[in-house]
């Protein structure tokens, strides 16, 4: 599978456009864990995610995190260069959660593209728009969910995306995703598992009965 | 002072684009507190503010507020046509906070904008980017600062809007901007009378000491 294929309006380019594009790419593959945005690096460049997964967090003064999205292979990483729009004006950090491979395309060649082709442009709209409405739900669901509901929410979703109900996560790594503390996961956690919904053991939770679980989140 | 004046990019699109905008606008004057979007209303237009103010805000599920942006003179509303942008999946109430009056664009004129010019179609990502950023900075806000420098924080900025020290505002209406409850802002309020800060009396709060105030929000 090629770029062309990956790049949701390639068709609609120009010829020049397209050669234009394709000339700038770098392809990369970056191991877990790589910070590709934040903690001062600098704005490289638009990521097309080929494979792999990529979270989006921020940080609490004190050091917490909270996940606002994660993106999967097809997804284009607009906020990997926050300066091809102005108006961001606020800092995300992204990090690969699995090892990842992506095309980059250089910041002032998109940006070019995106004062030639109303395609491009409209485009990066609905992906902002996409992103924008993720942050949203996360925001609601942080303001006015308890914490046992939006556990419940983060399991089930963990377990369709990693395809499996036996999830290999530490209590740390969910605490970072969800803007709590270890300690209130562990807690909510151990009452799952006294209720038989959840089975724990180290570096690992297994989901026992889905239904409950879904019927507990919303 | 006319719409071309208030529309950012009026210079930048053809003759029979400003034509065709200047055709399709209504010029509309509402009361304060009327609901411009949300609540059933639909998707009808995009609103350039002449004067006034709105506020966005989403409810939880028990009817709690959060104030996410606002909306003065020569700000245009984007999110009250959220069906210009297909990937704005979710729902916001737009509600005038002060007698408002503005220019209506019809949502397909604006969409047919859009297609045809890279100014408009990124005129409107700088938009949504900037409010994106607004409601990145209120949810950072109310996931990691304390309810007494987020009051602060918000004391200080009626200040600046209203141009008064002097507030007219109910503790109600603040636990609505704040995605709290009355009786909270109630207690923090009084807080900050003991410590002298603010005096409260019926339907006031008027700011005693900003220097103070000021310190406490960071």
């Amino acid at each position: 599978m090629s770029f062309q294929t990956y790049f949701p309006i390639w068709g609609q380019l120009q010829p020049h456009q397209q050669r234009q594009l394709l000339d700038s790419l770098a392809f990369q593959a970056v191991k877990r864990d790589t910070v590709l945005r934040g903690g001062g690096t600098d704005c490289a460049g638009l990521l097309l995610i080929r494979t792999g997964q990529l979270r989006a967090f921020v940080y609490s003064e004190e050091g917490r995190e909270i996940t606002i999205f994660r993106l999967f292979g097809g997804d284009l990483c607009l906020f990997c260069a926050p300066c091809v729009i102005r108006s961001i004006q606020f800092d995300v950090t992204i990090q690969a959660e699995k090892d990842t491979e992506f095309w980059r395309i250089p910041a002032g060649v998109y940006q070019q593209l995106m004062a030639e082709s109303t395609a491009v442009s409209n485009y990066t709209n609905e992906l902002m728009a996409s992103r924008f409405s993720e942050v949203m739900s996360r925001m609601e669901q942080f303001m006015w969910r308890s914490m046992d509901k939006r556990l419940a929410a983060f399991l089930l979703q963990e377990a369709l995306i990693e395809g499996t109900c036996e999830l290999r996560i530490t209590h740390e790594t969910i605490a970072n995703h969800l803007g709590s503390h270890r300690e209130v996961v562990t807690r909510t956690l151990r009452d799952f598992q006294s209720a038989g919904m959840v089975k724990l053991s180290r570096g690992r939770v297994t989901i026992l009965e889905k239904e409950r679980l879904e019927a507990m989140r919303t």
